[in-house]
């Protein structure tokens, strides 16, 4: 093992070097300087008014379609207990994010992953499902630099999943965190606006994880205010308000407008390590496969078949290099499948770390 | 009526003027200097660490008995799901906080209230009840200043209520937001600590948002290491971390030494506002029953029988002055009862307050 300490491509979260520290100071002083009462004082379980007004804004809907609370798996948590229970189907794109199959689990929901391809999840095959008989009480999608495989829905398939939702009668989870991460391409509308006003067909989930920071543990729902109402009773009699301190500082950091150069400066990070990653990879493992993402953090990387993930796990480990095996993201198969989070490796770093890596995958050849 | 606005005994929380505005301000921009990686990046199920550690200190714990949460409500539901299903029997005082009623009976648990004296829980019907054969899974008890009474365990109760949990093989939930606010009287040893290094029939909760402030929504558990281990899993599967950024700025202002000032301030102003609102009941309404707190945010209330404070609460209201029922407390009874929370109002207003208060039951006597 040349080079230093231990890299990892395991985490989806940012480097301290692209969180806005000095912006986050000014916001709690602002924050706590123009309202401390509600700061400081219980909130309601909706969260921070003046920050749930400005997440409202940004979607274009009503206040009363908008619940925010601690962190998106928070509010993950709260749809699914709201809509999913032992027995009920779901459905998900193959390979998905780990803990969505966790709690998913936990609920005991009947499983249906349905192949993701490099346009999104396919629609095809969710039809024929659908047709068979399968009617799910919702589909968890995520649209943009999916987790773990970095793909984005098409605009085309985002239409057809509106229109299987209301033929079948399910509700569409739009998990969106990395929505504002677009480095390259177009960026395309929320299945959630496509849906239009009066539409009761997509709940919306998304976070400020990936735009401030994750310790703030910011997310929220857009939903139809049925089920926010719903949502909202819940999150009081489990923990009356969210953090009102978080959420205060994150409304000062949105409406000064700081947001916005946070986001250049991790998306620039972004592009940067993303692009370095990819070279890295056509030159030190010109047989692995992948797509390069178009935002994100994510890059899904298939190795020849016969490369034994589990292996590669311990033999990168022993070389100071952190990966996530394919199969944690899948009920099946992904043994010849990883993920690498390129968010949180400084670029100067990467190709060390795809170093190690080839050199494990190497040793396994020779095992 | 006289005077100007509503005046509130409804809502057990601080007013703004007693909290420390500018220690936050200061612990804040502290914790973002000194550990900008601990506050803004995913934490760690358990809770940001520096502040777990100064907790466990604080009850004189290894900081792998602690569990730090979005607030200590969700604590209580941590602690639910893991201990009380469907038909568990579990024991709460009577009155007890609203909430807490709520939780049990959302899970389906088999409640039995045992009676509150002023000096606690009467252990001796617990014990009839044990000895008949119940066998609860925990007891669930606000050992200091109670919601909604006000009331205090006397020290002999605590230890009879540690030989019950042992004898009869229950969980002890100690739920202890209030004990750092006395402001007359002795301090008493929690059960958790009476229990010992190696007890395992105690888990304790707390809370900061009645020694900092509620929207910081930093609260916490103590317990047996295996329940804190099962609890841990669970809370990263639901939202990964809590608040880092809020637990962070809990930690400056609790190793600044900053909250024992601000503890100061609060319990100069909660004592002020229980003895003018123990002088106004005496003065305005001769007949109420009541008992002087030692500490704390309540203060309950007995009307004559016949007066029902369903009615008390309309009449009240109409006059700008809002209570909470003692229904609301109980399962049944309660019906000539209130809780005045006298935390949210300055000194100066409790006068008045409880003036249309007097006028409100004058009101109901002439109905």
């Amino acid at each position: 093992m040349t080079g230093s300490g231990p890299i990892s491509f395991a985490r989806g979260a940012p480097s301290l070097d692209i969180v806005d520290v000095e912006g986050l100071k000014t916001a709690a002083q602002a924050a706590f300087t123009n309202d401390p009462a509600g700061a400081f004082a219980y909130g309601t379980s909706v969260g921070y008014l003046p920050l749930r007004e400005w997440i409202a804004e940004q979607h274009q809907v009503a206040p009363e379609r908008v619940l925010v609370t601690n962190g998106s798996m928070q509010a993950d948590a709260f749809l699914f207990d709201l809509l999913v229970g032992p027995g009920d189907a779901v459905v998900v794109e193959k390979p998905t994010y780990d803990r969505t199959l966790l709690a998913l689990r936990e609920r005991g929901a009947e499983i249906h992953p349905v192949s993701l391809e490099e346009d999104g999840i396919a629609v095809n095959e969710l039809g024929a499902l659908l047709e068979s008989g399968v009617r799910p009480k919702l589909a968890h999608i995520i649209p943009n630099f999916q987790n773990p495989a970095g793909y984005t829905l098409s605009r085309e398939k985002r239409d057809r999943l509106l229109a299987l939702a209301a033929e079948y009668d399910f509700t569409l989870f739009e998990d969106d965190p990395y929505v504002a991460l677009r480095f390259a391409g177009e960026t395309l509308p929320t299945m959630l606006s496509l849906d239009g006003e009066e539409g009761d067909r997509v709940v919306y989930a998304s976070s400020f994880s990936k735009t401030i920071c994750p310790g703030i543990r910011c997310g929220y729902l857009v939903g139809p205010e049925a089920k926010i109402g719903e949502i909202r009773r819940r999150a009081t009699n489990t923990y009356i308000s969210p953090n009102m301190v978080a959420q205060s500082i994150v409304n000062e950091f949105c409406r000064s407008g700081r947001i916005l150069a946070s986001i250049e400066t991790v998306k620039a990070a972004l592009l940067e390590r993303s692009t370095t990653l990819g070279d890295a990879l056509e030159s030190e493992l010109p047989d692995a496969r992948f797509r390069r993402p178009e935002g994100g953090y994510f890059m899904w990387v298939d190795l020849p078949d016969g490369v034994d993930v589990a292996g590669l796990f311990v033999a990168a480990g022993e070389r100071g290099v952190q990966i996530v095996k394919g199969t944690d993201f899948l009920l099946e198969g992904g043994e010849n499948a990883m993920r690498l989070a390129y968010s949180g490796v400084k670029a100067e770093l990467i190709g060390e770390g795809v170093q190690r890596l080839a050199q494990a995958v190497a040793a396994l050849d020779g095992a």
